[in-house]
């Protein structure tokens, strides 16, 4: 291939990027005038702010999720991912981990001091479904792997979780006892006619599952570091626990922002996501002019 | 004793707390309106608030630092303690830390797997010496502590470490080849008349030195989480490299508030240390009113 090599392993944004959601500044700075109170709040975050992004989260997830014991806010997606990972895996312990998946899950896993059992996404085949192979995610669930940690919408492809392939997933670990982390970052950036399956409405029993997301993507807020992780009361409180020596809390001023999520103006997001939906086809067009180049075309993300 | 007990063992600030320093949250609008750059910097922070904070910290601490190798933005002084412990202790390893001291210090070393040596500091013997027992830190480097972690000024007795003291840790580590983190985080905060020796700055070689600050306490910013570690170059990029899996980054838009620390209007920071000391006086004038009770003058801190 001619041209300049560019590697898109690892991408960060740069300062053309696409705006902050609409009032989160001002949501801000209503934070700050709050004072004390909301620079000291709970380790998992202001109470009142968790009560609305119980409703929030419990209504785009059609489950319902408990503000007091089932969520907790984090210093992004970032550290909602390692608290999660480091509150359900210890030294020796195995964790199911899809490839491609986002970069940092098998670095978690490894200092953690944990091993990592891949399991393949053959993402090019098939658009119905994301792809996972479920023979091998039984596989490493029958070799011990006591985690089984993906996003969905898968992160890097774009490739979205049918609801047979979710319902899979959580059959087989809820079988074999094992944890579920669904990095789910990405799950309000979905393209045109688009469907998700949110892996916990599904389920009867959330005791072993944490949903994790943030603002960062879709609402491009990653300058104040937000995210969330809602479901096992057992899991968040165990969160909360490492939180409180890994960074105290997600910042308290910037959790004030919160409220401006999923209470963005009407049309917001839809005008958001068709705009990532123009430079998602722009770029297909690119791929898809290279001989030889296979590329699935990215149900969502960005 | 009559009346109502009150536990002191761990203290957070309430809404009638101190304001933040002048000019914090223009700073952060200010880092708002810079965009996608300033929302994702390095994962150990904005290039050019380095360089300005290298600078201060140099200043402050009596030693240079490299802005590019020797310093980290972290969010808030719990990560820069987490990161710090984590990048320096694995599972098994001894770690040395002083009782009293902040009560965070024994649960990041449990969190690592790592074993607790306690070193004792008699702060009721003496105000001319925080008081350590030296031959206790000896016989734990003796036994192989792998790392000596305190705070100066102590926290929570507000003691602050004598020269000869600082002199004896530092050639206590160097000769058993220990790494030395020392906590920082009340270092502005110094009572009236009280004198500072910055552990640094009596080092030839700091290979195996981090310090770590912030701004949360003197100048109650603590809405905004920051923090840094600095000195060890070594040290300072395994911190980034775990800080790339903890929490990505300090909050982007939160570290432009840092181009206001070191830089407070004049008079601002005497006013302030002014208003912490009326406070402990009026306590130390509680306590001392109490038969069988004894109390040792905080010299700094909060």
């Amino acid at each position: 291939m001619p041209g300049t090599p560019v590697d898109f392993s690892h991408g960060d944004v740069n300062a053309t990027a696409f705006e902050p959601a609409p009032g989160s500044l001002e949501a801000f700075v209503q934070g700050v005038h709050r004072g004390g109170g909301q620079a000291y709040t709970e380790y998992r975050g202001d109470a009142s702010i968790r009560e609305k992004l119980a409703l929030n989260l419990a209504d785009f997830s059609g489950k319902s999720v408990s503000a007091a014991e089932e969520l907790i806010i984090t210093p992004g997606t970032q550290s909602a991912l390692f608290l999660a990972i480091a509150s359900t895996v210890t030294a020796g312990d195995k964790v199911a981990i899809v490839q491609p998946d986002y970069f940092a899950n098998r670095k978690l896993v490894e200092f953690m001091g944990a091993e990592m059992i891949p399991v393949k996404l053959d993402y090019l085949n098939g658009s119905a479904n994301a792809g996972l192979d479920l023979n091998e995610l039984e596989s490493a669930f029958k070799k011990d792997a006591k985690v089984f940690l993906f996003s969905n919408p898968n992160n890097p492809t774009g490739a979205v979780y049918s609801r047979s392939e979710i319902g899979q997933i959580a059959q087989l670990a809820d079988r074999f006892g094992a944890t579920i982390i669904v990095d789910q970052l990405y799950s309000r950036l979905l393209y045109e006619g688009q469907s998700y399956v949110h892996l916990r409405s599904t389920l009867a029993d959330e005791a072993n599952v944490v949903t994790i997301m943030g603002p960062s993507k879709t609402e491009s807020l990653s300058g104040y570091r937000l995210g969330v992780a809602f479901g096992s009361a057992r899991i968040v409180q165990r969160m909360e626990k490492l939180q409180a020596i890994v960074s105290l809390r997600a910042p308290g001023y910037c959790q004030a922002v919160m409220r401006t999520w999923f209470s963005e103006p009407a049309g917001w997001l839809a005008d958001r996501i068709n705009k990532h939906q123009a430079i998602r086809d722009e770029l297909l067009a690119v791929f898809r002019g290279i001989e030889g180049v296979a590329v699935r075309t990215p149900q969502a993300g960005s």
